[in-house]
């Protein structure tokens, strides 16, 4: 049961105007599930994407970087679900070219043209002859109305379907921005990966989606931890269309600002979905460090909190165990940090402040706002005015379970 | 229950001419427990210790590294258990010194000439006139023969007393090495800390003691994990009191390599007993990785398979799962590591090679080794004669438990 998340319904998630999707049963692990996900772009797209890295990283994670960089235009989407491709050395590299020909060849594009990607089982030897005889299908189910179907194809061990959707006004005219993302650990076990897809009809010129697909994932795909790990097949893609009518080509364009937010907020709900679903998780935390130098200092002691288990059992205790959360702001790595300046608060109440208890904490307060199944703890360093966010979920027996009981 | 730990006998433990232990209960935290240790040197010992690298350190750690920096000879160590004296501000610094200031005038020397040592819950203030009232009865009780109960008397949540003892013969002489530690996880939640204290009736001169400390962490007490949260209180100290006759002055000097290696192995053992005791553990792991171009490359990996969430609760599992060993050296931080020239043991079985599963090898024999008590992980990184070793345990329904349900 995830926390606080509930798939949009097909009728929220907004067709994207020169993108379609299709899905179908391929047969790649398992039987009678959509394993096989194809996205066909129009002509005329810009894509970019940010990936793992992790030094083990996927065969399709290693084409879609090439591919990107490539300069040809991309024209497709694959996404296979049940196995990651990962770990898989030479064999591996040979079976995500063989997919991207033959999506290249379905829809008459060069290979070069198609992205790939796989979730699932690392280690084991992704089935291209699978692949190749589910694509007919998919290709046959593309439609822009599709996005639902296309976030239960992307699933491994996920508990939900995680997708969104919003529009922006700009000029008179609608910009839709529609995306989804899957999994359930920052590594998932076996079954791996964190992946999401993004796609607007705005036009968004190239250099312009290269820094906003990097800043949004910054600000929402690379601020969540369940338990630490880095997948193998980490990837993150955007997709402008340019159907709209609308179009950006600076940051100082007419609506832009807007646009750029709701894409990054769409990033954001996406991301804390996969968090929401986190293994075992019974609470969605936010960790705000503000007051930092820099927002990279920030962002160590928000992680600190975030990955320490001992904060994070005390989550699913709702214990306000102060000193877990001390220490670990304490060994985050900021080596000139005052920690007498340190102030830090669950949600509204200050707990510590001056190197240790606030003088007016009570427990029971503390305590209130532990047992809530949302908490933000608040950190101001004292030091300077950046400021992150980190979002995690606490850490319980089901976690345990599910990681020692996955493959038997 | 600790992983293939005993705690030696009284009379396995030695006297180390020059240091006399004595304990006392003294009530700080709990009726009818030895919680106070007296730890009297004679003239010419010398001290040297490395500490937390933890921010918010403890007030006692801060006395620590002025006395040791100022310089007069060191001949006192005191050491609570019950309260950390951590998280608590100037007041903290104050009772310290209290503490410091008792102990001084108990024997008769300076407040500078004593180094004290707090283990226990954080965020509470230590009670120093119950430390000033116990202090008689631990000074009465000192004596060298006192390793054992001076152990039992430094735990906190510890299930069993750690120390260790051995000797070295040098020129017809006898060089006694003894020492204790304590800690259960790398912080033990409230009940916080790592402490180990060694010594020997070799002499040492102080730069050759200065580096042998470090070196000795580094190979010791910096290798353990149990579940990557550093302490606040952190403490690792080492003394030579010289009453063996037996005295070292340069690394080339005759027998010095000797008791330096015994001096090391029994630092190694005390810090494996800590990972031996660890929350809920159920197996002890030793991760090995060579073939490294440096051993700070080598540690990187270490640590990121022994802090791995993932890794530890396949270990509990007994799951061979080399999809998460795999990952985790992909995520160590090593940006330009070639995963084909990686290969990966479980003990002696060759899992991995060419960045995927190894050919020859075969599910039930990784499961073989995943079920014993005692586990080697084995990393060769193909790219340079370094190595490191870190040493972990499993991550159980326990650690959970332990953690989770402390505070109640």
């Amino acid at each position: 049961m995830p926390v606080n998340y509930l798939t949009p319904a097909a009728d929220q998630l907004l067709p994207v105007p020169g993108v379609r999707l299709g899905t179908a049963e391929a047969e790649i692990r398992k039987k009678s599930r959509r394993d096989l996900t194809l996205i066909a772009l129009d002509a005329g797209c810009s894509v970019a994407g940010v990936f793992t890295q992790n030094r083990f990283c996927a065969a399709p994670v290693q084409l879609c970087r090439s591919h990107l960089a490539g300069g040809k235009e991309i024209r497709a989407l694959v996404i296979n679900t049940g196995i990651a491709n990962a770990g898989t050395g030479e064999p591996g590299r040979q079976t995500a070219q063989a997919t991207c020909d033959a999506v290249g060849a379905a829809l008459g594009i060069a290979a070069e043209q198609v992205l790939p990607f796989s979730t699932g089982v690392i280690l084991e030897a992704l089935p291209v002859d699978r692949i190749k005889a589910g694509l007919p299908a998919a290709q046959a189910d593309l439609k822009a109305d599709n996005w639902h179907a296309a976030a239960h194809a992307i699933m491994t061990t996920d508990t939900v379907a995680k997708a969104a959707s919003r529009t922006v006004a700009v000029n008179g005219k609608k910009v839709a921005i529609s995306g989804m993302s899957k999994g359930a650990g920052m590594i998932r076990p076996n079954m791996a990966t964190m992946l999401g897809f993004l796609a607007t009809d705005a036009g968004i010129a190239q250099p312009l989606l290269d820094a906003l697909v990097k800043e949004a994932a910054d600000l929402s795909f690379n601020c969540i931890t369940v338990d630490g790990d880095t997948s193998t097949n980490d990837s993150f893609v955007m997709i402008a269309s340019g159907q709209s009518g609308i179009s950006f080509a600076a940051e100082t364009d007419a609506g832009w600002a807007e646009v750029k937010a709701a894409i990054i907020a769409v990033s954001v709900e996406l991301a804390q979905a996969i968090v929401r679903d986190g293994e075992g998780a019974t609470k969605f935390i936010t960790v705000a460090v503000q007051g930092g130098k820099d927002a990279d200092e920030c962002r160590k002691v928000g992680y600190a909190i975030g990955h320490s288990p001992l904060v994070k059992t005390a989550f699913f205790a709702s214990d306000p165990n102060l000193g877990r959360i001390l220490a670990a702001i304490g060994y985050a790595g900021i080596a000139d940090l005052d920690v007498d300046g340190v102030r830090v608060w669950l949600d509204d109440v200050l707990v510590a402040e001056n190197g240790g208890r606030a003088a007016a904490y009570r427990e029971e307060d503390g305590a209130r706002v532990m047992a809530q199944a949302e908490i933000t703890v608040c950190v101001d360093l004292g030091r300077g005015n950046a400021a992150a966010s980190v979002y995690t979920c606490d850490f319980s027996y089901d976690y345990v379970k599910i990681n020692a009981d996955y493959r038997s």
